[in-house]
């Protein structure tokens, strides 16, 4: 099997014709996996880095995106020479099941069947499915790779919670695992956020009950609100501070007082327009239906509860090298999470390391440039390397 | 002039035939002021005393609401034998300009004039007020009431901006000053919430330009999600969590997970039920017009800019003795800020105790049953009585 990238700018995919069992107990009756891939295999299969990406994220992980046109989100992270090195390492990414980049999920053709109009989309049809869901067809286009043992699955936010539930499913088949900025469970605040921007897209009546490809529409003010609102949790308090204060749109560096009236009543505050730019701008990419499947399915995250309780149960007797990270103001997945996780790695007698990094960034910092992020992570990855007997 | 309240149930109002000039520039033609008063004015008119409300709050502060049928919303606060207490104090609390519930705002008749169809309201075409123009109001109604000097204005959130203005722009007419659980400015993250509510509003087709009374409409979706994503901030995730957790409505006690697929893809999680009833409750009692108004001149306070950057300064030579509190788990109006007015009533050499209250409940804390608070608060006001010459 040919495993070097293609050329062309396509996005690789695997089609699995005998489908997958849901946790919901549904079947997909096929599913396809749509993933890129970085460097190259070597003989011994055994250099494979598995990138989770997170809710709004791609299998774009390290090259120019085909619809927006920007570098890949982790182009600071995975590259030549970057921390995750793709000089050495094999890096695979695959859109999550449920996305809209390629993988199955609500933007599919729908299968046939009696009930189903020809050229129907599943849309709200489509089963709701799970962090372990994504993580089980994920396995499925590693196995299809030939690849038994990932070196390393290393993900953030969503993405670490699919690196927590590679590493509890598959304890054999992880050398080592890095989840970043994440938490083992979707708290209330979490749930809630994601509940405001599920609310909003289905007020919007261009989302006409899920449906709105019929009409040729999309639910565009209700998933750029859920957009906007969403982003607020990524960035902290500070960084909006710093990167927009009370500063006017166009108005100089001065902040606004009730003197400056005249203009004030007209213009707006920078961070109100870069909030309405990043919601305009995301549904240009993102499909409404995809965005209420997969919020969904990181609140239903609750590792300890799928097994008994106890997190560390889930990671019993696991030989797999833990590292992981967090940011000192990210409060969407703030760093007692991960240290919950550490403690529960700990129980569990695995080999686990726990990093809290000072940023200012919020929970964005995993995508951002975060020297001492990057440092641990390459550090990390080349000491497991060394006893993973992979070649510098 | 006769200062006992009503015995009927309408709101008590009084109309300035004058009008206001706004800080905006325009002029009201007219304004009316709708209050509520508790306790007796003495013959001294000593011991008046303002309470100033929040975003959403109105003139029913220690009383039966007449549309939710709600006890008050300080009714733990201000009563006979409470911190603000009514046996003693004469307690007057007017709906802001801008408001909703009897105040000229957005959903006032429009004045006559040429191009005024008959019966239009202000809608949309309200001017844009400030905090400084809510507070002016509130000084035309204590006029009006016979009353010189306030011996106490009382406010939380955006009521706390307005207590911090009345002491600014008028120092000789406020005795004692408590702002709680408040900002001397709006931060950059408070404005994005606003604006993602904001957007909201503006996304449903059915506030229709800010003219949907005219089709009987109102923007009941928008309006609920705007409410719905502010709410998530007046609790803190540890209150969000305690009063939820992972729960399932109607599921019992335990946490949600995969292998309770079947009944948890139908079900919904506690959070989301409560913050849909939240949204959906408010619609019932709240004008979108006069929400988008008033969260825009909370954005616009900032009261160092308005007095040359230095927040001392708007307190120059002040004899008002002010109160300052704050919750340790408030993140919209977190301590920071208030420690931050604190010390420029130092800078001022102004008379100020601060406390910041350990509390897990978040900005909402102020409008709960908080003992510490309560005793604060009862502890400076008899304290202030005693300096002020009234009786106990």
């Amino acid at each position: 099997m040919d495993q070097s990238p293609p050329a062309g700018a396509e996005p690789t995919r695997v089609v699995f014709a005998d489908g997958m069992i849901l946790d919901c107990g549904m079947a997909l009756p096929d599913m396809t996996v749509a993933y890129r891939t970085y460097g190259t295999l070597n003989a011994a299969r055994s250099n494979a880095v598995l990138i989770c990406h997170a809710l709004t994220g791609d299998q774009y992980v390290a090259e120019r995106h085909p619809l927006t046109g920007k570098p890949g989100w982790w182009d600071q992270v995975v590259g030549p020479g970057r921390p995750v090195d793709t000089a050495r390492f094999f890096v695979i990414c695959a859109n999550v099941l449920g996305g809209c980049m390629g993988s199955t999920g609500p933007r599919s053709p729908r299968p046939p069947g009696p009930e189903v109009a020809p050229g129907a989309l599943w849309g709200t049809d489509f089963p709701p499915i799970t962090i372990a869901d994504m993580v089980r067809a994920q396995r499925r286009l590693i196995d299809h790779l030939g690849i038994e043992r990932l070196f390393a699955v290393v993900g953030g936010s969503m993405g670490g919670m699919q690196v927590l539930e590679w590493a509890a499913r598959y304890p054999d088949a992880v050398f080592a695992a890095v989840p970043v900025a994440t938490a083992a469970y979707h708290s209330a605040q979490n749930i809630a956020f994601n509940e405001v921007g599920r609310q909003a897209i289905f007020a919007d009546p261009d989302w006409r009950g899920g449906r709105y490809w019929e009409q040729d529409t999309i639910p565009a003010r209700g998933l750029a609100v859920a957009r906007m609102c969403a982003h607020i949790t990524y960035l902290s308090e500070q960084a909006l501070s710093r990167k927009f204060g009370r500063r006017l749109q166009g108005a100089g560096t001065g902040p606004a007082s009730p003197s400056q009236a005249s203009s004030l009543f007209g213009d707006m505050f920078e961070v109100e327009s870069y909030l309405q730019h990043q919601g305009s701008t995301f549904v240009r990419r993102f499909d409404a239906n995809s965005y209420l499947t997969i919020t969904r399915a990181m609140d239903y995250f609750d590792l300890a509860a799928d097994h008994g309780g106890d997190l560390a149960a889930a990671f019993a007797g696991s030989r797999t090298r833990f590292c992981l990270a967090s940011f000192s103001s990210d409060w969407l997945f703030p760093t007692a999470q991960s240290r919950a996780i550490a403690r529960a790695l700990n129980r569990a007698g695995a080999n686990v390391s726990f990093v809290e990094i000072e940023s200012d960034k919020g929970h964005d910092a995993f995508l951002l440039d975060e020297p001492d992020f990057h440092r641990t992570l390459a550090g990390f990855l080349n000491g497991c390397a060394v006893h993973a007997g992979i070649a510098a």
